[in-house]
């Protein structure tokens, strides 16, 4: 025993697995409060599920699977109830007082004699109850509070993946493409199986698989055995397939000598075509179409016009239930011309044109999913035209994967907004739900953030922003603060103290990044790579791809003047709207740079002029990562290490390309303000030439 | 209870885990067999390590958790063994007996005063041992045969990343880059330490992070910080980090007017960069260097040699531990050149001229990476020049991710080929050891197959690729048998009959991939993309990029006439070798047509002509992915269920993809030789223009 003194026994290191992030929010660790888990096991003896079908079985699965892990056991699971009590009972009926106020995916959880009933007019309606059940649970709340009736706001509630079939992803920053074409149909990776689920967990039924920039191979019968594949693992979760289409497939596939929308053969291509799509894939969703813009082919090669691409579509797609969705982002490589204005221009007096199973697809704001753009003014102008919103939930202008910005705020901002089209309260939410204008078919899609990375998302935070859309697809009146509870509880942390800390975190986040990135309305800082700052950028084939088009920095003042003076964009708002914003007295300073060119040396009603204003911005917003910094530091003890050291390292990162966004901007907009950095910032410790340097980096090779 | 009749208790499906692949052959599951469990423990009650260092500690922390899995038990650690005895010593020793028959990396497992040492000159050899050891233990080899003796017979043991900044892989099947680079050097993935324990577990020393068609970027003081971030997850497992330079840098970085390597400004920009690479990595292990080849930089850019510009990085390295790796893969646009002779006309003149700290790397043939080449020519034509080799892991020409190609015997093939160049037993392999020409400087490189899909490799079995190159690298007279069957045994399955199945499929299948893609030396019927049958490609910028100039199909026959009435690339091999293959008479069916243009009627050793011979090894080859297929239903209890559908998954695409090789080339070829196929194979039930069709589809964007 005594040499064991010279002994020392150094403990084995506990081998902490460590949360890699690959459950998202379906964790399901079970219930630490035993007298609630008590509770809710004494009223799930069972679950009894009325009839069968693949998405009825995937929600009993799913419910079974979700109760093992909360409750701790296994439930065991029943055809039918018969007499039993003190189960849960999953039923689809397409009629009935219980179903009559629901909508077909919407469903009920109710208590009715003494067994907790999840009923809907579809299959698909009892999977989503029978997530939202598990979603109360994981949030703990008390068992009398279970009931709920929730119907979706929104009709296609879809994901765009802008992957290419080589791997890559357009803007991309969580690994490369999930799909793996090259072993499909064969081999069927797990993950997309669990790609599904996580979808179905939050309402979404649709996901466009390819890049809008569309390869035609998509569309070829050997893909299409692929796509086929894949849409059989995403059936039994109520999840549809779409394509994007190039629209010069007649040309490149078909061997034709054209690709005119109204040339017979072209129409006989795209007719042939879709049906052999639905010979292979019966419940196909659609086709997304990206045309003449950025290059992409369209109707406007042959002078025929978005209606006439579209509706050619849709004939083509008439005895199928596909939808025709296309998108209204296009604009002209113009020097004179005012992007903002372009989308307008080329969709609004198109409306009422489009056949009878298209959807628009708008982006949110006018330009190119800058970090703060205000909306559209498509949203409320086409009445006729059942629109769709496209969100951008992968960080292309929002610091890819190492800048925390939950989304959410930016979502609501945008749904929220009155376009006053019908009066007071025509929010952009009521134009894309369709109560304002009566659209029976509505959308709202999020271009993926997803990759193959093992967390899905890159940063582990930003599967809160897949979380957040789903969520709002489903129900835009749901606020940024109740998903971000939701969304933290259910994937990070039940720590009552920790879970307010982050909350406040993701909440600020965006706010945080736009001061440092393109505060006050500024916006599109970058030219070729969307990641390091470059305000000083004036080279491009197209000047709408430099940077000085943009903020249009000179001596005087900063600002693109969209007023009546200027461009005159604001025009395409309702006059109500333009009150808001026409007056650069009055226009608030978030958007005041987006629709003014203001001196320098303006006062503001911060009671700074602009640049001091703007100063304060970068400068706020820098040393704000700072707080999230410590923020994250302290909810340490809370949250599983791996993950915990994987967001700290972001943060850092963050911090640092915060600073250097900061000293690029003030840098650059000094030698056109001529002014000193005011008290109490301090002075960049770089010169101008020093962050070019650090920026040309990015852009080699 | 009675009611209970009316109710089908559905048993819970058991949520199998699966194995996803990442643990690779580090499974460490515990020995089933229980007396053999004992038998180690009692011999392993504790972990004594004589010192401390980052490696040391790695080596124990590797041992404790092996030992944990495999023995189900945590075995204690301590500093010394005191008298202790029945435990593991962990030695270092730069002298004594017991180690003066080692080289530095070596190490030796023996049995001392009732204690299993494993004892080493360095930390690393001592971590090498621990990986010895705990393979043993996976292999259940008896206790009292542990005993065992080793060196590494190459010094330099690395995997080349052709790794892009953007995260592409050139010619990766395995998802993206693992390396983060932006996320660096804040953020540290766990997968890179695990990445570095599965090198340092067969003994690779060195990787070379960025593909070797160079960015700048990471030159750049910026990429420096990262790749020291990288480096020092490294360190602790003895490896070392290197980079592949881009040899115009001076230009593109440092402003300079020229790369020149005999410009005095660019020497001094060199110097300096190796100056600050040292400052931020202490251990870098040096540059590997693609030049005037593929379009990539390089001195002949300024009418200087190869060996000019190897010696101006040769003399900045010259105060730093680094190497200089000079790449021979060489070639000329020259349509009435032979690309095989390019590289040896190109490199043997300058034998003797390279500096000394200069390493030449060599493709194992001398095209590119083919499924089956000769050996290069240049080994043991460069005497006074330390020859590296360079194997490819990743299957750019071997069916991607989806064809099972086990590679030892690819290697094995190269490395036992004997050279002649000192008399009968100049194997490749004595001049990549050294022990030819008395080398100090020895190289094994392999062009990794990793990428950041889970599992590593893409195809589950490709993962034996890594794991064969490592453990050749270290001792190149292991046997592809030996090696699969250590490979199986710790990643698949123990089950002796199901080991044996998967080592026969192993062996085995790069002769069937040979016989449907590239048979009786038949080379590079790619041409853009690497993936589908082009044997018919005639159009490209360089002749030497069409499939026609490899094949030379006419009226008469097939091959390439590389005899004294052709090319007369053989004239480059020794005339021992010259003799094995000069005449076609003689010359093994395997090089045929490597070396001669060879009408379709000629009789063959085989007793079929050479139309009748092809067909067989097409009709063969594809027929049997269908053996590999039944063997590996026959093995599915005895392998993790998820690994084994994968697979499964592959060798059908494999089959499909087979038959798809087949087709396109006896189709292509038949409109030459015009014959029938013979009996008892079967015309392909599509056409010529049927196969160009869908290889069509994979060439569009």
């Amino acid at each position: 025993m005594k040499r064991l003194l010279f002994l020392y026994l150094l403990l084995l290191a506990p081998l902490a697995k460590g949360d890699d992030g690959y459950q998202l929010w379906l964790k399901y660790d079970r219930i630490s409060n035993a007298s609630l888990r008590t509770s809710y096991t004494r009223s799930m003896q069972f679950i009894a599920t009325e009839g069968s079908s693949p998405i009825l079985n995937t929600a009993t699965d799913e419910l079974r699977q979700g109760l093992k892990g909360l409750l701790g056991q296994s439930i065991p699971s029943v055809k039918a109830s018969g007499n039993r009590t003190g189960g849960i009972l999953l039923r689809v009926t397409p009629m009935g007082a219980d179903v009559k106020d629901l909508t077909p995916e919407g469903y009920r959880i109710v208590k009715r004699q003494d067994n907790l009933q999840i009923i809907s007019q579809t299959d698909a309606g009892v999977l989503y109850g029978v997530f939202a059940l598990l979603r109360q649970l994981q949030m703990n709340r008390p068992l009398d509070s279970l009931a709920v009736v929730s119907r979706p706001k929104v009709k296609f509630r879809m994901l765009n993946h802008w992957d290419n079939p080589n791997a890559t992803i357009e803007r991309g920053y969580a690994g490369e493409s999930m799909w793996k074409w090259y072993e499909l149909p064969e081999t069927i990776s797990p993950r997309y199986r669990d790609y599904a689920r996580a979808n179905a967990s939050i309402g979404i039924n649709g996901t466009v698989l390819n890049n809008v920039n569309a390869s035609p191979r998509l569309l070829t019968g050997e893909y299409l055995k692929k796509v086929a594949a894949l849409a059989d693992v995403l059936r039994p979760y109520g999840i549809k397939v779409y394509l994007s289409v190039n629209f010069a497939a007649p040309k490149i596939l078909g061997g034709l000598k054209t690709s005119d929308p109204l040339d017979p053969q072209v129409r006989q291509w795209w007719f042939n075509k879709v049906k052999e799509i639905y010979q292979t894939i019966p419940d196909f969703g659609g086709f997304l179409v990206k045309a003449n813009s950025e290059g992409e082919p369209g109707p406007q090669d042959y002078d025929r016009t978005h209606a006439d691409g579209a509706n050619m579509l849709d004939e083509a797609m008439k005895t199928y239930p596909g939808v025709v969705i296309w998108r209204a982002f296009v604009y002209k490589a113009d020097p004179n011309a005012d992007r903002f204005k372009a989308a307008f221009e080329e969709f609004v007096p198109f409306d009422g044109k489009f056949g009878s199973k298209v959807i628009v697809q708008v982006k949110n704001g006018p330009i190119d999913f800058q970090p703060r753009e205000p909306f559209s003014p498509i949203f409320g102008r086409m009445p006729r035209t059942p629109l769709g919103m496209e969100f951008q939930l992968t960080q292309e202008y929002l610091g890819f994967a190492t800048h925390l910005v939950y989304e959410a705020p930016l979502f609501k901002e945008c749904l929220d907004a009155d376009t006053y089209v019908s009066g007071k309260g025509s929010t952009v939410a009521k134009v894309i739900d369709g109560s304002l204008h009566g659209y029976e078919r509505t959308l709202m899609a999020g271009v993926a953030n997803t990759g193959s990375d093992r967390n899905w998302t890159g940063h582990p935070l930003a599967q809160a922003n897949w979380y957040a859309f789903g969520r709002l697809a489903w129900d835009h009146s749901l606020t940024s603060e109740q998903i971000a509870e939701e969304w933290i509880r259910m994937s990070l942390t039940r720590e009552p103290k920790a879970v307010r800390r982050i909350r406040h975190m993701l909440l600020r986040s965006r706010d945080i990044y736009v001061n440092y990135n393109a505060p006050m309305g500024l916006s599109r800082p970058w030219a070729g790579v969307h990641f390091a700052p470059e305000p000083w950028q004036n080279k491009s084939p197209r000047p709408d791809w430099t940077a000085v088009y943009y903020h249009r920095a000179d001596s005087i003042g900063l600002g693109f003047n969209r007023t009546a003076t200027g461009s005159n964009a604001l025009s395409q708002y309702h006059p109500e709207v333009q009150k808001g914003w026409a007056d650069a007295e009055t226009c608030p300073l978030p958007y005041l740079l987006w629709f003014h060119h203001v001196p320098w040396d303006k006062p503001l009603s911060s009671g700074r002029n602009l640049w001091d204003e703007l100063c304060t911005h970068f400068y706020t917003g820098a040393d704000s990562v700072q707080w999230l910094q410590r923020e994250w530091a302290q909810v340490k003890p809370a949250v599983d290490p791996v993950l915990h050291a994987d967001v700290a390292g972001r943060l850092r990162t963050q911090y640092e390309e915060a600073i250097w966004w900061r000293d690029a901007w003030v840098l650059y907009l000094q030698e056109y303000a001529q002014r000193p950095i005011p008290a109490p910032f301090q002075k960049p410790k770089r010169t101008l030439v020093d962050v070019k340097e650090s920026v040309n980096v990015y852009l080699l090779r």
